[in-house]
């Protein structure tokens, strides 16, 4: 027969047990944070309807979709490219017994069907944290303090990342109180979503329009903005108040400032009026987590979304929330040495052994090893043995070893095994009966 | 703005916080069974070329899969509808360098496009064990002993579920050996592999022309078969040896049937002659674990496929593994009373909180509750409060039961809170300064 040699489809990935001890790594401890800050799981299909992203986003969003009509059916589908439309419906269909607020945290497979490049793929994972029913800044800062918990929880600190804050109503009123008429802001959000896309000095020639000369411009394009009203943490490299007057916006962020420094994150925060967001159904505060250097793509990415859950026929409700993917997360602790290691990794996900049984060659002894296997993993122990061929002691207990195994169980005959303990080295002075070999080592293992 | 009511697609299911506690604890489950047997987390996209399910199926397929082409797109994939073609170019790819056997696991969702009807949905989760790289009948057993594992651990017995195991390859010798030529057998699979959906009359009339009379046809109807060679364990109520002589294939299962009394599992299986699994790629061992009674479709299938891996590309390998789908195993353990009880199953998901921190009601106290959680997230306890505006204290108390939670800190001052652990009951006589409470809380849990 011919040889087939298949790929995953582009973009997508193979998953070798490394790989998947490292993602479970990251999925643990999206999965632990949200625990923590007392958010319970959810989730939906992996495909929806198509109509559920065109009715928010227009028909626009279709190219970065796969969508599809299944080969011989009428239906018209998407793989799911993010989780918010889905969450407003499992919301909508139950609100009037939820509780108020309605904590939720997902995590799972999205698609989206981009040219993959550095930071994305078409097939990655996404970790979602939404609190609906709570319009108050306190429930803005909870859903960051909940994104750091995380960044923290892996070992970064605000010198290795940054969390990008800013305001879209608050900034939109502030330019309407400078004369930028309403029906241009859209225009305006559009340019600022293209930082770092443009050269900066194309980027700020483009605000010129919109009011800003290049010594103004420089809120959009040094990022860190200079808040002036009571806000003594964040004096960023942005000009100064007599080039540009940021009172007023400083004025309807500060209880949002108030709130980061109440739970202790306001080290992690920078006010960038660059963030935008593209998605056009944000209503409030918006923010993205970067790489502290801005090298690579956005951690993670969100805000205050008021107006959609009653877009999906639920009652109006305040809600604000994020998506953190895991390929840029990956490559920031890789960069970082925040990555365990192999072993490390491998440990974690339990796939170090509790005890490695090998024969003392005889066979009777050959006889007792998957017996005692069997029996050792009905009590809930992680049980190997080898599949050589080899009745080289010496041999087995190197290969026991390099399993990471605790225990090895060397059987001498059919009713006796000794126990070593792998990690002190220590051999018992005396055999055990095999029968009471689980029971033993759960005790030393203090199960 | 018009109210949209959207809906799930056919067969696919949204995901509240039970329905998920209860998806975690059957994965974690399967993903336990998985490591103690030494099998080892892979995975892979989740849909795939279209070609990657034809080669081996052929185009018949087509019509149970998800198959599509993206809107605007070239190429044809399909929605998984199955791990095996996954594993075996994962495997093909690295063969040089795996370990010999190589012991793999994976769960995740999976795709049929049937009609949703009991114990069958379009999407579902599916849990995969394989060993490649050994031929012997041990590893058959290795397989079907993790199966078995599995359902144990869930509280199932023997009695609740039984193991149907059958042998295609010693089947086919059987059936020559009675003069039935090989190019016949491919139509009897198809006939047995409908009993269950046909009257039994029609069932047994269907394998006349296949050399079996209605007496003889009870070794494919009664299900259990009596064997003859050496294995007492096989008593079942199938015909007697004068009506059929099964010894040629009861000495051709002999050794599997010998390694499911060493692993212990023997009580748990049946041989079943008409267990023939529809999948064309299975050459040897086949089984279908039910529930006792056949009320449902089966928990789990599987086999051994020693040609599947050369398909693929790969060197010749031995392979045996199964796959364990969620939605009938979950209706078996709910109809066993089986399933945990949803207070179990939230505190399993770790949705129980460790500490529900609420304030005396004074002014200072109310500011503390929010940094008070932050702190104790910070060094990895579950903390919470309440959203609501009430300053009633013993209500308030109430609220921290319900939740689950193991304390409660009352803080009573800027500086101070006081200690009551809810499940015994027991209040500190004195209260605790605010920023000792996160360290005394993680002390008092073993932590």
């Amino acid at each position: 027969m011919a040889k087939n040699t298949h790929q995953p489809p582009t973009g997508t990935r193979d998953v070798y047990p490394l790989d998947a001890a490292r993602r479970r790594f990251i999925t643990e401890s999206w999965r632990r944070a949200s625990v923590l800050h007392g958010f319970e799981e959810v989730d939906g299909p992996t495909f929806e309807h198509l109509d559920l992203y065109t009715v928010k986003s227009g028909e626009g969003i279709i190219s970065e979709l796969f969508s599809f009509t299944r080969t011989g059916g009428e239906k018209t589908y998407a793989l799911r490219p993010e989780f918010t439309p889905t969450l407003a419906r499992l919301f909508a269909a139950k609100a009037g017994s939820l509780p108020k607020p309605t904590k939720w945290f997902t995590l799972g497979a999205f698609f989206r069907a981009e040219r993959p490049q550095r930071g994305r793929l078409r097939e990655f994972l996404q970790w979602n944290v939404d609190m609906l029913g709570d319009d108050s800044p306190a429930a803005d800062a909870e859903v960051i303090a909940t994104c750091v918990s995380l960044l923290s929880s892996l070992g970064l600190t605000p010198a290795d990342v940054r969390v990008k804050v800013n305001h879209r109503y608050a900034l939109q009123q502030w330019l309407v109180q400078r004369g930028l008429e309403v029906d241009k802001h859209a225009d305006l959000f559009k340019i600022l979503d293209q930082r770092g896309k443009l050269p900066e000095a194309d980027f700020a020639a483009a605000l010129a329009p919109f009011g800003f000369n290049t010594e103004q411009a420089e809120i959009f394009t040094k990022g860190v903005v200079r808040l002036t009203v009571d806000d003594p943490a964040h004096k960023g490299p942005g000009p100064s108040p007599e080039v540009v007057d940021l009172t007023f916006f400083a004025q309807a962020v500060t209880p949002l400032a108030q709130q980061f420094t109440q739970m202790g994150i306001i080290d992690w925060v920078d006010f960038d009026l660059s963030v935008v967001r593209g998605l056009a159904y944000y209503t409030g505060m918006v923010f993205e987590v970067h790489e502290a250097s801005g090298a690579e793509r956005a951690i993670a990415g969100g805000g205050r979304y008021d107006n959609l859950v009653e877009l999906f026929g639920g009652p109006k409700t305040p809600a604000v929330g994020f998506g953190m993917g895991d390929v840029v997360l990956a490559l920031v602790l890789q960069d970082r040495g925040l990555m365990p290691t192999d072993a490390e990794l491998l440990d974690r996900a339990g796939f170090a052994p509790d005890v490695f049984v090998i024969s003392n060659g005889q066979p009777e002894s050959d006889e007792m090893v998957r017996p005692l296997c069997a029996a050792l993993r009905r009590v809930g122990l992680h049980a190997r043995h080898t599949y050589k061929a080899t009745k080289n002691v010496g041999k087995l207990l190197k290969d026991a070893a390099d399993s990471g195994a605790k225990f090895v169980a060397i059987i001498e005959n059919a009713q006796l095994a000794t126990l070593k303990d792998l990690r002190s080295g220590q051999q018992d002075p005396a055999p055990t009966p095999i029968s009471l070999v689980p029971e033993m080592i759960r005790q030393r293992l203090g199960m």
